[in-house]
This record gives C-alpha cells, sequence and structure tokens, in this order.
C-alpha cells in the first residue's frame, strides 16, 4: 500500500509550528484549510478536510477544491466546545481522469471503444459505496458502456453530466494519502466576543472613605447591565499581606491604615475579611450571572510574605545567601511587597498543583474566567500544562493574559493556551498604526491562535493620549476597541469619569486605587457612557461585529479618517465604521464603499444606517461623503440595510 | 525535570516541512540557522547549534548570537558527505544574568553583599566542567567574593571582565531545551558546482552517415577539456526497441533503416550494440575521468513495448481492456513507442527494487551521475525511497531532474532527494524576469533545498529567443547561465554551432536528433566556444563562482544591463558581472559598486579585471561607468583585485 502512494500534501495552513500548537476557534466559527496537493503525472485530483472531536470515533468531512495550481483551499466549522484534530485527505480520482479524458479524445477523431470498456471499469469501482437508487442506476450505466454494439448510445451515456455527478459523489479512493493530524481547540463563544469592565470592589462604597465590599459591587450591577458590560473584571480579593505593605502612590513603606496593594496576596483560596464573605461573593457571581454579567478574577501567582505557602512551602521560593526571599521584579518595576514562586524548584510537581487548585477552587465558586497577571514572567510550561489540564474538566474556562512584553512572547502565550490577550492597541494612534497592527493581526497566521482584546486603560496605564483628553478622544478610543476587536474592555470608574491625573511624565495614574481606596462618583451620566450602552448593543445584536478577523479597510482620502468594513460570515450583516482621528476638528471626506461585498451596483440605492444616533442615509455610489465633528460625534457606526 | 524548563526555541529555519526533508549542502558550505528562542522573565539567554554525522555519536556545537529581540542565528559548517542531523539548545544563564546585574545594582548604589555571596555560588556550579588553570582561577575567585570582610576587592573582581569569560566559556546549562533533530544531507561539492555539456554519441562520427560510437565519444574528449566541461551528459545509450518506432522528425511509423528514438528503450542495463560494447564504454568512462570529466547517463523510466520487462513482468504495466498497453504520455506530448510503468501495482516492491538495481548496475561501471527523465510523471515516493536508498551506498551518486513542470512540483522533487534540478531559466529574458527568478531562488526558503541547473537549451527545447540569433545572443545565455547559477548546461553540439532550424511556430528543433542521426562538424572554431573555455576556466580558478546562493543584484541605471555581484564565504574572491541584455545595440551606464564589500573606501583605488578579455580596469568611486557592444563582447566578468 505505501509503495502505491501517488499523492502529496504539504504546506497546509492553518498548521502552528508543525502542530506543535493548536488554532484556537470558537463553536460555530469558519476554520479555512488551505494546502498544497500534488501528484506526479496528470490524473485529477480530490481532495477533503476530515476532522474529529476528540472524544468521537467518527470523522466528519468537508470538501476542497483547487484554488490556483496545486493549492488548495477548503473550510469546515464545529459545533462543540473541546479539543479537535483535523487534517486532509487527498487521492488521485482515475474515474474522474477518464471522464474529463473522454471529451478532449472525442475532439481528437479518437475511436473509443476501449475508452468506454475503461469507464463501465470505473462505473463497477465507485458502485459499491452507492446508495440502493444510484446503484442501480450505476449498473445500468455500465451495460450500456459495455454493449459495444451500440456504440453511439454508450458515448452519449459516458459523455453525460449524471455520470461526472455519480463519480464525484462516490470516491473511489483505494489509495489515498492522509496528513499528520492537526490541534484544533474550540471555546465557546465568549473566548471571542467579550466587553469587560474592571473595577476595585475596595472602592465601591457609597459613603466617604469607607472600605467597598461585595454588596456594594452587587448594587452596581443594574447600571452595568444598563451600559451592555458582559464581564466584570475585580481585582485580587484575597486577604493582603502586612509585611512590606506599600502605601499611597507606590510608596515603600504603608502608613498606618492603608490598605496596601491587593496584588500583595495572603492566601490564594481567601477572600479579604473587609469586603465581605464567601458566601456574599457567591451571592455577587449569582446577581451579576443573572443580569448576563460573568465575573472574572485575578489570577497573580506571587505571595506576600505573609502567605502560608512562605512557611508551608519553603522550597517554592528563592532564598538568598542572607536567609531573604528575592522580591518580585518586572524591570523597571519593582515588587518589594510580594515574593515569586521559583519555577525552577526540584519540588515542581507540587507547586504546579497547588496552583491549578487555586483556580479548580474558584470554579468551583462559579468563576469561569480569569485575568492572568504577568504571564510572562512565570513558566511557560507550567501555563501550557496547567490550561490544558483544566480545560479538560472545565472546557468553559477562559483565560486572559496581561502580558504587556515583547511580540514574541505575548504571540507564544496565546499558541500555549491562553484565550484572549492584552494588546499593543493602547499605544496605536494613527491611521498607519491602526491598519499594520490591524494586518498584523488578521491578516497573518498570528489570526489563527490570538484573540487580541483591547484595552484603553489599565490600572497600570494611562496613555498620554488620555491625559486632559477631551470626551471626544474618550468616545473614540472606545468606539476604535470595540469596533475592531470583538473583545475589549476598560479599567471603568476612572476611564468613565474621564479622570486623567498622572504621574509627571508617566502613562501611569496618580492616586491610583493599586495603593489606595477610592470613592467614585457612580451616579454621573456622561455621552460617553450613553454611548457605550449604544455600541454594546450594537455588538450584541450584529454578528459582524462579534469576530476581528472580518476587518477590512476601506480608502478615505483624508488620512484623520479611518474607516473599515466588517461582515458576518453568512454575508446578511454587514458594517461601515468610520472615525474620525482628529479630536479637535471637524473631518471629511468621501469613502470608497466595497459595492460588490453590499451587494449593490454603482447607482442603485442602499442604507448607511448609523446606530449611534439612529440617523439614516441614503447612498447609491461607490464614493460617499462622510463629516464627523468631534465635538458632536467622532464616529459612525453604519449598518448597511436594505434598499 | 521536564517541568523545571523555561526556554521555548520556535520558528526555526532551514526547516523544510517540519523536518520532513532534508535540506541539502555540500561539503564545507556555510550553513545558517536561525530561531526564535524567548523564555519567561528576565534571565539572560544563551544558545548553541549542536549537529552530527548519522554515523557518529559525538556532536559538535557552534555558538549562536541574538540577532534582534527573542531571535537568533549561528552557522556551521561540516567535512563530510552524508547525512547529518542537526538541531539547538538553548538555556537560561543564571550566572550571567547575576554577571549583568551587577554593573546596574552598582550604578542604583545597592549594597552587593548579598549578591557577591550569590556570584560565589555561580562560580562554583561552573567549576566543574572548567580546565585545570581555569579551575584554580575560578577557586580563588569564590574566595575573594566569599571574603567579606574584604568588601571592596570582591566587589572589583566581581565586576572584571575575566568572570564574563569564564562564565561564557563554561556554560552552566543544568536545565537546557533542545529542540527536534532536523536532517540535512550534505554532498560532494559537485552537487553545486558544475558544468554539463549534452551530446548523442551516434552523432559523433566523423564519417558521413555513419552511426557514431563510443570510440568517436572519447576522440572528442580533450576538446571538452580545452572548453572546460566537467560533465558530459549522453543520452539512453540502450538497446533501442524497434515496435512502433518512430522516424524523422516525430513521424509515427519510422522508415526502414531509421535509429530510432533513444528513449524507446528495449533494455536498460544494455548498450546499443552500434555504440560498442560495454567495455568501450567502461574506456571512455575512464579517459573521460582522466581529463576531469565525469560521465552522467539518462535515467528514463519507461520501456519499448519489446523491453523484456513487458514479457516478463506484465503486473508492472497497465493494460487496456482490449489487451494493449496504454503508451506513455505527458500532455501535450505522446511517446507511441514507450509505454510506463504503473507504480500503483501491487507488485510495486519488486518493481521497486528492479529499478534501484538499474541506477547500481550503472554506478558499478563507474558512473556516478544520472539525469532523470521526466521525474514528475512516475511515482514521487518511489524517488524518495530510491535516491536515500543509494545514497547511503554510493553518496557520490547525484541526480537531476528533468522535471519541466509546475513550480511546486519541481520544487517539490528537490526536497524528496534530486540534487539538482532543470530550471525556468531557459524561458527568463528581461531584467526584472532574471532578478525575480533569481530572489525567488537564492532568498527564499527554496536556497536550502533546491540546486538550480541552468540549461541554455537541450534536444527538448530551442526556445524563441535562441531561433536565429546572432552570436551576442549565444554568448549572452551561456554567461548569464554560468555566472547566475553555478550549475549550468547546454545541448552542445547545436549551440555551439548556433544551429537554430526550429519546427515553425515551436520551441523545438527542426531534424532532430532525437529521431535521426547527425553530423556536426566538431572542427569549427567559434568566439563563443573560446569563451565558453574562458568562463569554465573562470569558474574553475575562484570560489564566488562556484555557488549560487550568494548572488546579490547591483544598480544600474539602464533596464538593458543587467550587473551582480559574488563573493566567496571567506570574503577574499569577488566578482562584479554585467551583461548587455540587448543584442543588437551597445548599452552604457552607471554601475553601483558594493564598496562595503569589497572593502573599499569612495576614493580608495581598486581594479576591476575582466577575466573574459584580460582587461584591467582602475576604479576610486561607488558609481563606475560601464559599455558594452554585443558586436565585441556582450559581458563583463570583473574579478575585483586589491589596490
Amino acid at each position: 500500500m505505501q509503495g502505491q502512494l501517488r499523492v502529496y500534501i504539504d504546506n497546509v495552513t492553518p498548521e502552528i509550528e508543525s502542530g506543535k500548537y493548536s488554532i484556537a476557534k470558537v463553536v460555530g466559527e469558519k476554520i479555512e484549510v488551505e494546502a498544497d496537493i500534488f501528484c506526479d503525472g496528470h490524473d485529477l485530483l480530490r481532495a477533503q478536510i476530515i476532522f474529529r472531536h476528540e472524544d468521537e470515533k467518527k470523522f466528519h468531512t468537508a470538501p476542497m477544491s483547487m484554488m490556483y495550481e496545486d493549492h488548495w483551499r477548503g473550510n469546515f466549522t464545529t459545533d462543540k466546545q473541546g479539543k479537535y484534530y483535523y487534517t486532509i485527505e487527498a487521492w488521485m480520482d482515475h474515474a474522474l481522469t477518464w471522464k474529463h479524458s473522454l471529451k478532449r479524445r472525442m475532439e481528437g477523431k479518437e475511436k473509443l471503444n476501449v475508452e468506454l470498456l475503461i469507464g463501465a471499469k470505473h462505473l463497477k469501482n465507485i458502485k459499491a459505496d452507492a446508495d440502493k437508487d444510484d446503484k442501480e442506476e450505476i449498473k445500468k450505466l455500465i451495460d450500456i458502456l459495455s454493449d459495444e454494439k451500440h456504440y453511439d448510445k454508450a458515448v452519449k451515456s459516458a459523455m453525460s453530466e449524471r455520470v461526472e455527478e455519480l463519480i464525484v459523489k462516490y470516491p473511489y479512493k483505494e489509495i489515498s494519502t492522509t496528513y499528520k493530524e492537526l490541534p484544533l481547540y474550540v471555546d465557546r463563544k465568549k473566548a471571542r466576543f467579550s466587553n469587560w469592565y474592571e473595577l476595585f470592589p475596595r472602592s465601591t462604597s457609597r459613603e466617604l472613605n469607607a472600605h467597598g465590599t461585595f454588596k456594594d459591587v452587587e448594587a452596581l450591577v443594574p447600571r452595568l447591565q444598563e451600559m451592555g458590560v458582559d464581564v466584570l473584571y475585580l481585582p485580587p480579593i484575597h486577604p493582603i499581606g502586612t509585611s512590606f505593605r506599600k502605601g499611597k502612590n507606590n510608596s515603600l513603606k504603608a502608613r498606618k491604615g492603608e490598605p496596601g496593594v491587593p496584588w500583595g496576596i495572603a492566601g490564594h483560596k481567601e477572600i479579604h475579611p473587609e469586603l465581605g464573605t464567601l458566601t456574599d461573593f457567591k451571592s455577587l457571581v449569582k446577581k451579576a450571572g443573572d443580569a448576563g454579567i460573568e465575573i472574572a478574577l485575578d489570577y497573580a501567582l506571587q505571595c506576600s510574605p505573609d502567605h502560608h505557602y512562605v512557611e508551608e512551602h519553603p522550597e517554592w521560593f528563592t532564598w538568598r545567601p542572607d536567609g531573604t526571599a528575592q522580591y518580585a521584579e518586572n524591570p523597571p518595576k519593582k515588587y518589594q511587597d510580594v515574593v515569586p514562586f521559583n519555577f525552577e524548584t526540584e519540588d515542581w510537581e507540587s507547586l504546579w498543583n497547588e496552583l491549578k487548585s487555586i483556580v479548580e477552587f474558584w470554579i468551583e465558586q462559579g468563576v469561569n474566567i480569569f485575568r492572568v497577571d504577568n504571564p510572562h514572567t512565570k513558566s511557560l510550561y507550567f501555563w501550557q500544562w496547567m490550561i490544558a489540564e483544566i480545560k479538560k474538566d472545565y472546557p468553559d474556562t477562559l483565560f486572559l493574559a496581561e502580558a504587556f512584553t515583547k511580540p514574541k512572547l505575548m504571540y507564544h502565550l496565546a499558541k500555549i493556551g491562553f484565550t484572549q490577550s492584552y494588546t499593543y492597541f493602547t499605544w496605536r494612534n494613527s491611521k498607519a498604526e491602526f491598519i499594520e497592527y490591524m494586518e498584523e493581526l488578521t491578516q497573518t497566521e498570528v489570526k489563527d491562535y490570538f484573540r487580541p482584546n483591547f484595552w484603553m486603560n489599565t490600572p497600570d496605564i494611562l496613555p498620554f493620549h488620555l491625559q486632559n483628553a477631551n470626551e471626544a478622544v474618550y468616545i473614540t478610543r472606545l468606539f476604535l476597541a470595540a469596533t475592531l476587536s470583538s473583545n475589549y474592555g476598560f479599567y471603568g470608574p476612572v476611564y468613565e469619569l474621564q479622570s486623567s491625573e498622572a504621574l509627571p511624565g508617566r502613562e501611569e495614574y496618580l492616586n491610583s486605587e493599586k495603593y489606595e481606596i477610592r470613592n467614585w462618583d457612580w451616579k454621573k451620566d456622561t455621552k460617553l457612557k450613553m454611548l457605550t450602552g449604544i455600541i454594546n448593543r450594537a455588538r450584541r445584536d450584529n454578528e459582524a461585529l462579534q469576530q476581528t478577523n472580518n476587518l477590512q479597510f476601506l480608502n478615505v482620502q483624508n488620512d484623520n479618517l479611518l474607516a473599515y468594513y466588517k461582515e458576518s460570515d453568512d454575508g446578511k450583516n454587514k458594517f461601515i465604521c468610520v472615525v474620525n482621528l482628529d479630536s479637535t476638528k471637524k473631518q471629511q471626506g468621501f469613502i470608497q464603499t466595497p459595492l460588490e461585498k453590499i451587494g449593490k451596483q454603482e447607482g442603485e440605492i442602499f442604507i448607511a444606517h448609523d446606530l449611534l444616533n439612529d440617523s439614516r442615509w441614503t447612498w447609491s455610489n461607490r464614493w460617499n461623503y462622510v463629516e464627523l465633528d468631534p465635538s458632536i460625534l467622532p464616529c459612525h457606526l453604519f449598518r448597511i440595510e436594505g434598499d
């Protein structure tokens, strides 16, 4: 058998590092597969994708077709979560080769007697797999082709389209080549489509200077629901250590009564007493869940020196010759109040298991989403193992990597299993920067394993462009994050209040909540808040806005205007987004509308319905005029609607 | 151990299809290896290439260094033929991390007492592997760093460059990551550097209409030696079948006395009686060998219906329902005088073994080079197996693939083991075409497994640009083939005679030797013949011209002039080639000389020595004027020589 093989399959995409890492998709997502497929000689080839869920024995198939010489493409979708394997099978179709050569031979005026007998043989081969009715039909065809007395009738039958249909329907592939199996991980849809709101529970009290509680957060749920939030992310909710506790604005010594940094964790499976009890937390998870909001917790792998791990498992930490533990660093940042784990410990197995059990503990409390603190400063091999293990038992679990690090490392975290990642969006500003970055994310191999989550700000990052910015900037960044990327998030209260007091010359908040309790005005209503609700509802109701890789930039002859197009996989839901990147001046220009995608001819009327202010524009040309005044509304969110 | 790993190695190049295929190099060739190498955290990394011959247990190493963030490069060379494996090992160097952080800490005015003790620990780790003298020195350093009473002395020692030297010299890599082994096949140098001359032995008689013999070929050896030929390739020398024998100009029926087509083979291990005996053939191999010329035979896997295989092994062929065998086709060409093997036969093992034994038979007669006829129309799996098997026993054997087929298939033949390949050079004409094609061959992955052999013509191909062309065209094509590519060849007698009678409107020779015996004038001397000798000797004497991948195009502000630069691996041998692509008019222009590579500053004098006419030009600028008159000499072959 091996020696009878003729077909090669090579250069398969997607295939991440020779199949070492899974591609990442969600239920129902279209997965495009391409490959070079060829053989010696001139026979016709056929190919199909074959795929299966790891729990199933049964394979599914999807057809492939040749795009250009020796290069093939097909696609499939999955309907279940979990791990899949996919590959390609290809074979020489001698019957089809025979069928196609018949026509050529006819034109060459060859006598076809022998060819008809060969055809009868091919039909015998395909008959075995045929359905009952087709089997009968094939049997008759064989008789006709074998009947040398009625040559003209036999030729006519052999030339019929029906014969080709049957050959294609029942491929005879005694000898076929199958590529190696490649892994695919299918998540629930939230992995690709989510919006995050971050707040510190301790700053949610309505009483001045009081320590906020889970009950206070619960009271905010209706407000967040109104804004369309679907993930509420809380920084660590655990007890905070007192050794080397830091004070206001990252001062090295806390004064008496200062609350410390939530990341100075003194017990990963416990709750900070001032926030409430485990019962209170579960009540919050339930209330939020009922309002369509999932709670995301912070998974931060370091310890306050007061953490019981330090005493119970000194072998998990690095000790210096003077008996002290080295504190954590992420240059230039220093974290004097925490000690990192030593992942090179010989006792790594017990360490890995304990760290995994933290995730399991919170999953049991109803949490399915974890924002992972600085994963790039912890063992990558640990992440690869831990995430795979957790997903075997809890496939709903999602992990967001907070890795503001070098590009290759950021992408690598996605390859080894992280569901989503923070990105460089936070520092992209110009039209050229957006186009370059989005093309990297959506047009290269990255699109198959990396899911960006666009954050406008975080407690660690107050980008320069938000400092002393007007409301148009805040609206623009929100709009860009929410429409360029299907996952986005922001550190909510400060963003909503457009509060931007920074440490001088730094992209960091002054009087940051990381080091102190703040009191926010939770009643303030702004245009920004209203638009957040409108944009989030538009996202919820329109499939075109629920993925990132469907992005296509549009021509606009004005470098202050950025325009892009998105449509749903079924092609029914279509959007044109336009953003004025200049927050101070009105900008105008003509946009090149992708009429072919919209399904209109030049001159045919269609409606561009701006969901932000519910206005309707009647367009009928390829180039359409827009004008955006930042003092009114710096963006358009056009849904393209019928005539 | 596995759990203590920290470093990842990914995206390794060269790596052909996940390491499924070998890269192809020759003895002494520089092999550049690159990879993404990274880890969590901020420790310093180190990496090295490790490689071994398959017959050796011992590994060799070569250092790698970081080119830019997370991307590393190194190179190695091999001194033996055969199969090698290479891979990359990388590790976190904690000692080096400590050393580099010391400086930062000094600048931060930290007290270093604990750091010095940590350093002493690192030095203890590296001591184990140190040579005797170094071991003593390290021991002393440990004492100094551990001596808390002499802090300043300890700091000074710790900060010394010698400590870094020792750390680099004796890497402590208790925990290191090793990438998978990748295959490399190392050939003798001829695989990369050869020039081929093709002739039909039957047309070598000095007597009109007589059938040439091996003795006649032997008589031509001195002439070929004078021209600098190093491979003499003979079309099939086997008995020619008589069934369906073809006549002059591919007519379907030979008239009485017509000699037939040499590819209509009636016995693969036999010699056509009119050429002589096996003894005569071996004498030719010997005589040519003494003159530095290797004989290449044609390996053509098909049979005349008269071949004894057809009767002895009917199971190796495809039989039609009427009892006839299907003749071979390579659309649009038809070969009515031969039948192809059926590689899908259930008896494939006996077929494969017999076909391999043909190669072995001729190797035993002294032949080490095979030009393989239309390999793309025979089972690719067979080639992959056969070539690997032959090379195990006869590593000197080289295979040239005659696959004028689709690009992916042409490249695939190289991946599965063919040493060299015919190319599309034969149809490249304009400057833009040359640049595009050469960049594909030398700047993409192709460079690591595909060795082009540039042919100006073949018995099958008389390209339009040679038809009725002047001598300048013939010289230009020769020059381009011989200097762009380190392997080149031509169908000699017709090329030398600039004979270009074609079938009307076709790129095929009229009265082709494939179908009849021709009488050539072996005494004619031309400028072309003289230049062939000069160019071949220049190639033989200058390493820069002995590889293809060192090509770099130079700017010339005239689209009729093509200029390029080549230098040897050691940088000592440097060439600038200039070609006038216009065969009718004088062309001139300024060439941008790569002064940095030449090692000269603007204004410094150097010599451009044209080896074609032994003229010397004194240059001292970046832009240098050249002028080429096709009626005199359409090219320059400048060797750059000292001042």
